[in-house]
């Protein structure tokens, strides 16, 4: 069976990915969290997933390096700097660096991308989702997953076309924009919808979450996909053949 | 057959109105616009709509009291010197003052009052709606309509609660807020909903118009409903027996 | 802090309450299955919820009755013969019965009752249901719950206007039916939609489970809320002041 | 300016081309309908659409082969004999034939064949339509597009995985099932939705459709793209790139 090593055992995506390991065909190698041993946990596991902390991603890439283990990177909030350690110890294992870790989201983006590119300039795009109450940040950072996908199938950037925060007398939907909205509430664990709109008809394209599991679900089945590839860097697209 | 009296006879509701009451059990007593003879149109008809402007409704009242003719006013944007004017007709005539004649909508605002009176502040209220691309207010006046009636279910007002145009890292959602997210694009006649979120669970309230239509529709069945009532004010709610 | 006894402590709702019951201001007066002693369970217990089996329910009953508790049966597949010893119970003690204890849909059903009165019946009433994958029958429970309120509502029973299975090239909708469909797939809790369409216009009335604890998170409430009641029968309308 | 000639001009699809012709950048050559003269309408026209009849398809591909005239065929209810009329024409003459002409839905066949292609067998698909109080058989044809592409995606056929109808105690989903769910009621143009759901997540892709306009703004836009093209069949698909 496959040993998974978990960097940021403690941490809330630490703690979901042990719980499923447990149903799934696969062994845990083992976890360590605030400074403990990366490089012995990288020699008992045959790959590594890390959801600790931006600056925890060194020391991760340079055990992962060191014994040949691929590695999964979850962590959110990487700046450029993490993207150049990434691409740089890609040249020797086989790196997967992902913003979201769930297949159906990585799916939607695919699809929207495609939509983007076929519907011509007269389907406005629109995009909303729902979160939990005590989410802070909007939109969320897989709204942004999703836009930045349509912009691309458009050919323009998402900085180009965001439009949010939508209210008052006076806001005309700019022609070409990408408009988000979030609503907030309950317990909902992510609810997104990109909405392509012309006259007469409209395409939703939407996924739901029923928990966070799915995350740590998604993880597990990239990891076991990630065990025997080639160095280089890859993406949840490559985990489900896109 | 019971006649209609249309002023504003030709703007959008104004023509709306006409085609439809050719489907319809009632006739056509008329129309005017812009400075006809509304006396004249008073007298001929059984029941007058009016759908023209706010600076026309002093001249509408006067008419309909004279001949007794009961009035549907669907003119919006009305202020405090208008309700005044139709309180005072209301002493001798039956008026019906609407800012939605959609029967859906204002059912849809009764149940939202309803639903938020019953249900504890554990419930979060947000409320989502799309209209075509080139509307440039935002809530819609409709959503704004659903809000208030949440609110007076909470017992409070939509002044103390509103929260709009959520965007950025730091905006949580405010215990006992109403939010609200507008979304714009193609020829979306209006949709509404409002989400009701607590652990766990969900309950929406929605309302989707097909075309404009309805509002026409809505306003033939008010208008012979208002046939033959005693002077007073009424409501669409009044017309739905809610 | 007021004690829950549970019958039927080992089923899923038993368990799942258990659970809960931790992090509510309640606290577990302990538990009995197949056979336990629930005399003795009653004499601890403020209040019981009996989520075992309808044969056991007279023994629960009996027990309640014995040591003046209220008790709370979410016990389903009553038929008439239990819901007699109900009410004969419910002479000397608080009964609360109910199909489902989810509070929102509940409150659903009141709406969708009020809707259906409220509305001629040129509004057409359609429910879809989407359960999870290894769900056998269909329509839901909670499906027919919300039919039987439309149903009501409309002056009729749902034997009357239940329509259901629609497959085929002859299967015009009868006027005045409330039709149901099915969707199953993945492990949706339980989402429930009633469709109100006129002419140019729909109302949609919906309600979303997360997971299964809303039921037992909707007990416990009616478990707190029963204590003190005067004997008779209650229902979770009740709970939610309907 | 482009002309185009209707075939089955006094027909709902043929009347509503026909108004569309005015705001869109193309002319009208003429109609023809019961057995007027198709030849002088295809010498007139640059291209021909044909929403009349099966058993007119002979004569309209005679007359479109003679003068060379590229040629929509919109009619429904093709069979095998009409199928290889088409392919020989499509020897001489550009011909497309679509089932359904709204570009949305045409777009949503697509991306669904590519979700079922990508996602495993452990994501159950369901589709749900909804459609006006009057339509007399279910599934519609548009969703029974979407299932066969879904199952193409899949990699079977429609009838091998196709689920209807499900209502009763002991209705089981079939593990790789294609599940169809119809509602009726108002006047519904037609939505449809197709669902993918697996443990924890959904993906919900669907079409809306305002009126049925959209259905003759589509004939239109591929009567138009049609023009210059080379001899051979065409579809929708190709019309949107696909």
């Amino acid at each position: 069976m496959t040993a998974i090593g978990i960097i940021g055992s403690e941490g809330r995506m630490g703690r979901a990915i042990a719980a499923l390991i447990e149903e799934s065909r696969a062994a845990l190698a083992g976890g360590v969290d605030n400074g403990g041993d990366v490089g012995a946990l990288a020699t008992a596991a045959d790959v590594l997933v890390d959801f600790s902390a931006p600056a925890a991603l060194g020391d991760s890439l340079s055990a992962a390096r060191e014994t040949g283990t691929p590695i999964l990177i979850g962590t959110t909030g990487l700046r450029d700097e993490h993207h150049a350690l990434i691409d740089a110890a890609a040249a020797d294992i086989a790196v997967l660096q992902a913003a979201n870790t769930a297949l159906g989201v990585n799916l939607l983006a695919h699809l929207v991308r495609d939509a983007a590119a076929k519907l011509g300039d007269d389907w406005d795009i629109e995009i909303v989702e729902m979160h939990h109450r005590h989410k802070v940040d909007a939109p969320s950072g897989t709204a942004l997953l999703l836009g930045k996908a349509a912009a691309e199938g458009r050919g323009t950037t998402l900085g180009e076309v965001r439009e949010e925060g939508r209210a008052g007398l006076d806001c005309a939907r700019t022609v070409g924009a990408i408009g988000f909205a979030s609503l907030r509430g309950g317990s909902v664990a992510g609810d997104h919808q990109v909405v392509f709109a012309t006259e007469g008809e409209r395409i939703e394209l939407g996924h739901r979450a029923e928990s966070r599991e799915i995350f740590a679900r998604g993880a597990i089945k990239a990891a076991l996909w990630l065990v025997g590839k080639q160095p280089g860097r890859y993406s949840m697209g490559d985990v489900l053949g896109l």
